[in-house]
């Protein structure tokens, strides 16, 4: 009897499962079942899209159900979402959206790759029609075609992390008057403080007017309220307030939740019910440095863990050792990177933190106009482990958080890292790395 | 009674180790004898000091003799050449040339860092005016005063090395017609055929005539001679062999040499003779893949060479773990960067490599005008173990290569590889990182 594979959730997380099970498993069944009307997009891309960098929405697309119908023979149902599991059937209660019905499904093996969806907070007006998420291609297209519009002169972005700085920028190349309101004391929580701050003028330059410490009450058509009566005109309000794994289904069937509600995974991907997997945005992962569970919801951890599910699914066996926590990011000219643990985080997770930063140039300093850089390394007292390290810096120093985040998989110390023989060019660093500098001070 | 260090050198060897050596010991009477009239200099920098792009001669020096003697009290003696070495006195013979005279210097602890010269074969005509190397600033005052010259209009550069591609380069900035002469077969004898091969079009395209497999057989005024019967019009012969450790001093007084007769030194960079240390050009280093005692004349180890040395002569104590063959440069507007053993040197040292080479771009490819990145994985069949990386991209792509030296330092297998936590953002690379994809294949 040919066994069926049901995959919850058609982008990266999904069908890098339900390709890879192919690879192994000929004569799978596999059918996927997608919420939304696309497959494997590039949700990363939206700001980029909605600031016309790139041209069609189309663009973000990686593989369309057609070719993961043809090339994979994956059976791809899109607008269908999955309402229901029964664990002890086997079957998936399926709301087909396009057709108005419903039906259930059987499955042999199931793979959940529901995703996360834009955190909204339980505010007075947050529903209405001017206040957008950003997460699907849904969503991209509806901020896309309001970018268009004149209608659209005044945005507020809620937020101030990744999303909400990359959507700030998207919406102040379409000449909208942008203000970037965020309810902690500095942007990028993920960043320490000091280095947060590199980020406030470049930003204010290109014309975003940043509110620190500025908590949303209400959203009303045209409006936005803030703690203490400040109204701001926001002919649209986006949401960058992070993402909450879509865990509902699991934990509706008794699967075992953990780090912010997602679905807990072993290194295996598997769910704590027998033959279930999950991985993605919806599922947690293990961080390599402070040796906890965690929610990370990146496209890269995505597609390695769907990888390593398909693996498992297809039965083969592979296993997803963990994240550093490694994420980069573009404001205005300055790459803005961090991996491993901030001196918060390392404070948090029990470690007595040591840090040091370094302010360089990512090309030899006689050269003309040597792009700036700055590095932080974050270690643990004692031990001299290297624990994390953050980067703002001009084109091409963003990248440079990949010899970091390959230290924090070696669990190299700082005097390791002092010694590390990493490449130099007059037009591409200096002699003595800024890397290695911090190091040195630390060591 | 205070002590005298010798350092025979002034470049980064020399003054890396002074310096360190100085914040250990207070009272330590320190002497640098400098051969030339600078002391550390970026030699990395004279190809781009000849092409214009560095203004004045001055800015290649990191420290003026002046700054070493008032910030770090080194007696910094310049034009001052060691003749000869003798051990059992503890002495050594000095030229004065600026006051041709010639006197002897007593040490208590001595420091090589006499640095490597621009090979020279032995072929007619090489003594000639026209006929120059690449590595003091004597160089680089020679060079820049031809550059400038419209008598200079046609330039042969010999070897197809770093500095021979950006010395081509350089003069092609100044409006010279450029020749590029190779003996072997390819480009960059330190990268595989495969990824060499990449760098051809791009020089030909900004006007350099590269000619491989072309043996120099000898030089005259206005001409270079290649084996054949061919002659090129030659104003200048630049030339680009490698450089030759200058070990002459310390093998004259009986110091045990090593790879390619450089200086052999151990992890703490101590010669064969008690009290004597040595770093940077002149010495050897340890390749932490191949397990060998090679020659890597770079500014990067030198200096890290050097500051262990200076700890250790400090009375402190240091080692350098070594080296894993880290190489960058930029040929037009492609970064070419290296690390490990590429599968000749793979074979070489007795591994049996297997190699996979992925094209990809270092943006997303939906933004427009994505930059291309090859990168080359070389592993040892059977274990997986990483053996080396190359990359040929555009701008920003080489320092890469640092992901790849981090993974070499920490041994690592392809398998583990895959598993990396690097960095993605649209603008800045692909989900699937390159490195990742190669890696895979090879998994």
């Amino acid at each position: 009897m040919v066994e069926r594979l049901v995959v919850i959730g058609g982008d990266a997380a999904g069908m890098a499962a339900a390709t890879q099970a192919r690879r192994l498993l000929p004569h799978l069944e596999i059918v996927a079942l997608e919420q939304g009307g696309w497959t494997s997009y590039s949700a990363c891309g939206i700001p980029y899209l909605v600031g016309g960098e790139v041209e069609a929405l189309d663009d973000l697309v990686v593989r369309t159900p057609q070719e993961l119908r043809d090339e994979h023979r994956i059976d791809v149902r899109l607008h269908q979402e999955a309402t229901g599991l029964d664990l002890d059937a086997g079957t998936v209660e399926v709301r087909d959206h396009q057709h108005r019905r419903s039906y259930r499904l059987a499955f042999d093996r199931l793979h959940l790759a529901t995703g996360a969806r834009p955190t909204r907070p339980d505010l007075p007006g947050i529903e209405g029609d001017g206040v957008r998420g950003v997460q699907t291609l849904e969503d991209a297209r509806a901020l896309l075609d309001l970018a268009r519009t004149a209608r659209c002169e005044d945005v507020v972005v809620v937020g101030g992390g990744y999303i909400g700085i990359e959507m700030a920028e998207a919406f102040v190349r379409r000449g909208a008057r942008v203000a970037l309101v965020e309810r902690g004391p500095q942007l990028l929580g993920n960043l320490d403080a000091d280095m947060a701050a590199r980020l406030l003028r470049p930003l204010e330059e290109v014309g975003v007017e940043v509110r620190l410490g500025a908590e949303v009450t209400g959203f009303e058509p045209g409006r936005l309220h803030l703690a203490g009566g400040t109204a701001l005109p926001a002919d649209l309000a986006v949401l960058g307030l992070g993402v909450t794994p879509n865990a509902g289904l699991a934990a509706g069937a008794g699967i075992a939740t953990g780090a912010r509600g997602a679905v807990a995974v072993d290194r295996r991907q598997r769910t704590s019910a027998p033959g279930v997997y999950a991985a993605g945005d919806c599922a947690t992962s293990f961080h390599l440095v402070s040796g906890r569970q965690v929610h990370v919801p990146l496209g890269t951890g995505a597609n390695k863990q769907g990888r390593v599910a398909g693996t498992n699914l297809g039965g083969g066996y592979a296993t997803f050792p963990g994240v550093v926590g490694t994420a980069l990011t573009k404001v205005c000219d300055l790459d803005v990177a961090r991996t491993g643990l901030t001196e918060r985080e390392a404070r948090a997770a029990g470690f007595e933190p040591v840090a040091a930063t370094v302010e360089s140039t990512t090309q030899a300093g006689y050269l003309p106009d040597p792009p700036p850089i700055a590095l932080k390394l974050v270690a643990e007292r004692g031990t001299g482990r290297l624990l994390g390290g953050q980067i703002v810096g001009g084109r091409g120093a963003g990248k440079r958080i990949d010899t970091i985040a390959v230290a924090l998989h070696a669990r190299l110390r700082v005097d390791e890292v002092v010694d590390l023989d990493l490449g130099y060019a007059p037009p591409m660093g200096t002699v003595w790395d800024p890397l290695a500098i911090a190091a040195r001070r630390l060591a």
